[in-house]
């Protein structure tokens, strides 16, 4: 059992302005306040949406697009490092306007019509992407594995 | 690149007792904990929900209801100021018999068959809703904008 | 007003291992590390997936399958003890490639092609699950009602 053991510094709370990019806004705020580890919440909505479906056997993926105003119902996310730079992967569920729900890996192209984010910066040891060839993804290196 | 760094202070962790209105309960509880930043998570079931979707060209919600035992698949708010007083904001994503999603934006009469909360206490500045003419909604004040 | 506050110690933050199976793994991580009050999210994907909805009329969980490959769109869950042992309840919101989305009750058989975990492990006072005739469910003790 390892520990990976992380001891939460501080969150940054605030809001993305009207017609952010929402990957690109919280991959330049992880940037830029040098975020390592970290994890994301945030709720709000989106006036169109990019996300995408991880096809496990062709090994990539595929893009939808969800235009026109959805809630962001919930958007789970985490930082970690990529070729040494911080980098964002988040998941999104967005709801339409009779309550069903959609979603998937958020791409660029998402752009936020409002959107209320909870950034944790963890302190400890680094977590790095490395590409995996068993799934085709840039998964933590294999030290990071819990349990 | 405003900070907008918070520090945790305590989480509250606990159910809502049985037929409680998820809205007005965890409102409730914010404001007797007086609770002026925070975020909340929360999993359980819900006999009757109402929820709302919000048109961003009419600028206003349109509740919908989903009567009958569901799923809380996930619960994910925050709390911050309006009017002075601490006030919740919060999202669901229910789950029906089949496994199908429907979800929005809380709304008074969403009543708890059982539900496990965590709500975060953080210590920072004071995020104040203002109504915001371009979006119509509460929205948190500019110098809260991240990035 | 009960307090029930609690103190954010540590955050275990890693990945299952591929074709882990996620409740298993989780359960596992949790009692080596002695978690006794814990915070769960995750996202990432799964191979297989098997989840449940409660019906509260017949207080009994109702199982589903989900073959093939899902994002797991975000993942929620908490820690607690049940017969005095570190117990994970998990709910689950899993993605098709047409972006639609399913969810439930995480069960045992739930397998990952990849999952990035988040736990927070808490100090504070002990939640034990205990069977509430009213629910059917292993609800915590009265003493954690919140409001």
């Amino acid at each position: 059992m390892t520990p990976h053991a992380y001891r939460l510094k501080r969150t940054f709370v605030g809001q993305l302005p009207n017609g952010a990019d929402l990957y690109e806004s919280l991959a330049k705020i992880v940037q830029a306040e040098d975020i390592i580890v970290g994890r994301i919440v945030a709720i709000g909505a989106t006036t169109h949406a990019v996300v995408a479906y991880y096809d496990q056997k062709k090994k990539k993926y595929m893009k939808m697009e969800f235009p026109g105003g959805m809630e962001i119902l919930t958007c789970t996310g985490n930082v970690s490092l990529r070729d040494g730079k911080p980098f964002v992967h988040i998941h999104i569920l967005l709801g339409d306007r009779k309550g069903r729900v959609f979603g998937g890996h958020v791409m660029p192209g998402t752009k936020a019509f409002a959107c209320e984010v909870f950034i944790d910066d963890f302190e400890g040891e680094e977590l790095k992407r490395m590409h995996d060839e068993q799934t085709g993804l840039y998964v933590w290196q294999k030290n990071s594995v819990l349990g």
